[in-house]
């Protein structure tokens, strides 16, 4: 990292700060303009970043010079992308995955048969909750564990690998009877305790970026899990919080070429959640996968207008096929394959 | 709530829209303008709150009228204002509460050292992290349990009583042990479980606002805790993520006579995080005490300089005295007696 | 509008404001529920909008139901789309328009050498500046009148239509000689005089949404321009001010399909001020193009190492006619046709 | 400046980096740790600043060390600060000016008398706008002429100096016969042409922050005024855009103190547009006082509810010198002495 000296620092101040550079094992590096006094602290990762000198005497900023993240970074890889195998789904690298389902599990009979439609559209996996984080505790709070029955259900009858969301360590073990990748929820980004879990229980993750997250914290949260051992990581761009009102969250597409240069982990797009609305889904979709994603999730619904929750931005069942193609086409225009199973 | 009808909107879109209001047993009121029809409907907060008409055929847009919260509301205590007593010191009202202590927890000494300034000091509650949420999963992450026990011996020996974070509800039964006031961290304002059982456990509850969290988010989230039961919520400022990188973050003060119009549980501002430099944290406390606040939560060190964590955003000890004084004078313009017990 | 009262508010307070509503020619209607009454004001848009009612005793908020544009508006033209036609290009509706050209205007060689390429490749107009807003008063500020004069060169040698900015009414006249689109930057959005001579001076204009604008500000600053009798508006999406650092702005591009849904106009993206980085280009083209922009407006420098301004966002000529054909084909996917005359 | 090499750069591509620095007179200094290369380039402010070495070959990033502004910096005059004397009143350093009157001038009456309570009540200078930035192009834009003759004869009767807006550079001539500052508002802080001329008028400024701009920002516009001789320009904090709805701007009381530290400029506060509610611009006038600002800028009239313009967010005309005194109080125990003439 660069130690920027103000103007006014003294030569003790300056002599100060060396001090403490070096009494964690990096060496320093002095650099005296004619206005600034900048000291580099070279050294192990760790140990520099431990240094908190920001606010110490004659300091004006300390600009770090490497990533805070090492496992989740591109250079940990040598430039070699992560592709993992789900139930023989390939996501990352040359393959596109779509993963779509209901945002809630509500009955047994919307379930399986919004299953069944995605599995015939050509979608990877299925994705369907059964814990639901919501604003309000007034509001559905999903079906719980029968959700997760359901879930189970619907993989045995299509095949599809299951994508559901955990929100409490402690349902953890019940989550995992069913899901083939675990979901953590923007909401839940930076809860360290839960990203530390997933971490341990080694099933892939798939991991939401907060509502208000830097691309570099989206990585801190996915360097917990990998810290654990836990190699399979899904990175999210789920919509951003900005001024803008006319819609629910921004859809940030930069972060999905930036995250691929930034890390060798996948990067999919979740436009359901950002736009709020159904007629906003597909566009963002095809804007998605020319951006380059490794894949899409999306909400799909038979009946959307009986949906419990977010029935508004649910795609028709009925129009999924024509959707996962146009979607399909736009990837292999990014220079994607579709990673789906043939049924 | 209004339902604004699309200009393009069919008789039978708006009849759709109104059986499905006076389906979940609302009255519906219809005004045609000469551009638009808006249809109100009238009824149950909560039965009107589930209707997801976003997306329904027809309609442009929903403009609810009621606020989705209600415990925390001013109306429900018809503009009185809560005031808490936590270890005989007062929270709310007229009262004004000075809560102060290290970021983290580090040692027996640095603990029982701050505890006595800040008693001495007229300080209503220490403050001291056991479980530190960190971005990093390399930093160090609080000394747990053996930190717990070092505010026990704290709150022994100056008798104040303790504000301490709970991360995982899996600690909650030990944080219990010697928190006066439970403290939920901006990262976790919408960890829903955590809410919850920290409402379910019946101790005062610090509810700090998320770094992206609207006001009627953090009210949301207040109403997770008080539906359980438990009345004790101190709302917290601790800013807010904006595109200004020149501080970490940017503190809301407009937040504190809003959410003293809109909800009556007591107000606190934090400063130090906000901030991130300690030659901040004092114009800001100032500030905060002008603009109504019910209280300050503020990190002090008596050597920042070895402070772990956060030490350059923590109030020397030694100076203290001084600035507990200024921010109390102002407080007593903004009307406000200090809540502190006589030593 | 709805006139939303306080739950505290008097028969008094809620006549006054019927009264004040009524006396500027518009109809009320009354909305009694069980905790809140609201007013709806049915009338002419623009009385209705210069009722100033908040503040007004016991009127808790105000709601506003019509838009407050209306020249801009999609109902002004009754769903048809703008298509306007620049030296027989065509820019809206089923076409898709690429214009491009160096960020600024730096020598006679880089700019006909630019517009050859980008004629070539099928632009169908050719972008530069000859004023530049700079952030700083130290940098290069444009060439001014002389880079006029070699864009009115490369316009007789190419024959591709030119796009160039204005930045002050009193170069207008002087813009007006060689531009066949005046454009108006990002930070002049709400220069309102500025938009009010573009308006009047009936020349086609390429509007920029400011940095943080809304999209109903945006729409609100064409108002401005349509307002004059000038129709020809062409509003342009080139990236939002976010909490994100890890790319200069953030491109919004939801504001695609929503501005298309809003208004009549043609909606084109820049891609090369949001990103500031060459190898973001390309990815944002073609995410702009999928979400159904009509138009791109993008950087292209012969040898951007030598460029004067924003060289590291150019777009290298010698692949520009790649980019190009990449970018059509994902256009052709969201249903465009190419505008550029066969050359 | 510092440029950090990609950890895949090669030689050729560090030595290229060299050469161009070296190219405009710097020196470099070549710092290699054991995952990256760092360049320092060192030397004359502005050559430096134009190297744009961003997307060259090899590089990642360039990481400014000086500030890109000069005249407007702390340094530039010795820690010393600015303190203006207008009409002799004090604004900058131990001094704090109230600057209070209508939002737009309205008609003689409206002038008259509110320059008379404010002046009554210590105000320091008279704030009235004749010509007025409004988002709608259907609003009243102010008196123009009319408006300056007004405001003439409130300055001729009461003896205030006049501080009024400025739009177009058109209008500098006539607004430069009553205005004893001129304000350039926050949607024209990047109209570079405007603040030119302002800054060659000679008059002292008052410079708004823009809606979204950095505190950088907004003292590279004060450079442009700077630049051209003029050195009297007081800085405006007036709330920028965030993602809170819950009232129209964030008031961002962290700028005051770190304007005042970054610059020599007089710092002032606008609570009136921020909040946009006359109920908060109490609590937000008190906590700008007590952050430290050199002043407040606030809107008064007689009869708000008879305001043609931003009526609700005015003091009422017989509260302001309850008001005044309250807000002096606060700055008095911020370290101030009040700068109004007595009367």
């Amino acid at each position: 990292m660069m130690i920027v000296m103000k103007p006014t620092a003294t030569e003790q101040e300056v002599q100060a700060v060396i001090d403490r550079v070096q009494s964690v094992g990096a060496r320093t590096h002095l650099s005296r303009g004619e206005e600034l006094t900048v000291i580099g602290a070279i050294g192990d990762r760790e140990h520099v970043a431990r240094l908190e000198l920001e606010g110490t005497p004659g300091v004006d900023r300390v600009v770090p010079i490497l990533k805070p993240y090492k496992l989740a970074s591109s250079q940990f890889k040598h430039g070699r992308r992560t592709v993992l195998e789900i139930g023989s789904r390939k996501i990352g690298g040359e393959n596109f995955a779509l993963i779509a389902g209901p945002c809630t599990v509500e009955s047994r009979e919307q379930t399986l048969e919004t299953a069944r439609v995605v599995r015939d559209a050509g979608a990877a996996l299925f994705r369907g909750g059964a814990y639901k984080p919501r604003t309000s505790p007034y509001a559905f709070q999903g079906l719980g564990q029968e959700g997760l029955r359901l879930l189970a259900e619907a993989k045995r009858e299509t095949g599809l690998p299951v994508v559901t969301e955990v929100m409490d360590s402690r349902d953890l073990e019940a989550v995992l009877e069913v899901a083939d990748v675990v979901q953590i929820g923007a909401r839940n980004m930076q809860n360290y305790s839960l990203l530390s879990e997933v971490g341990r229980c080694g099933r892939p993750a798939l991991l939401k970026r907060g509502l208000s997250s830097t691309l570099e914290e989206l990585l801190m949260a996915a360097e917990y899990i990998l810290k654990e051992g836990n190699e399979a990581v899904i990175l999210c761009e789920r919509g951003i919080r900005t001024f803008e009102t006319a819609y629910r969250f921004t859809l940030d597409l930069t972060a999905v070429p930036v995250l691929k240069e930034l890390s060798h982990l996948p990067v999919i797009v979740d436009p359901s959640h950002a736009a709020g609305r159904r007629d906003l889904v597909t566009p963002l979709s095809l804007a998605a996968a020319a951006a380059g994603a490794d894949g899409i999730i999306v909400e799909v619904h038979p009946r959307p207008e009986e949906a419990i929750c977010d029935g508004a931005q649910a795609l028709l069942a009925d129009e999924f096929a024509a959707y996962a193609e146009r979607v399909q086409a736009v990837a292999a225009i990014a220079g994607k394959a579709t990673s789906a199973v043939a049924v």
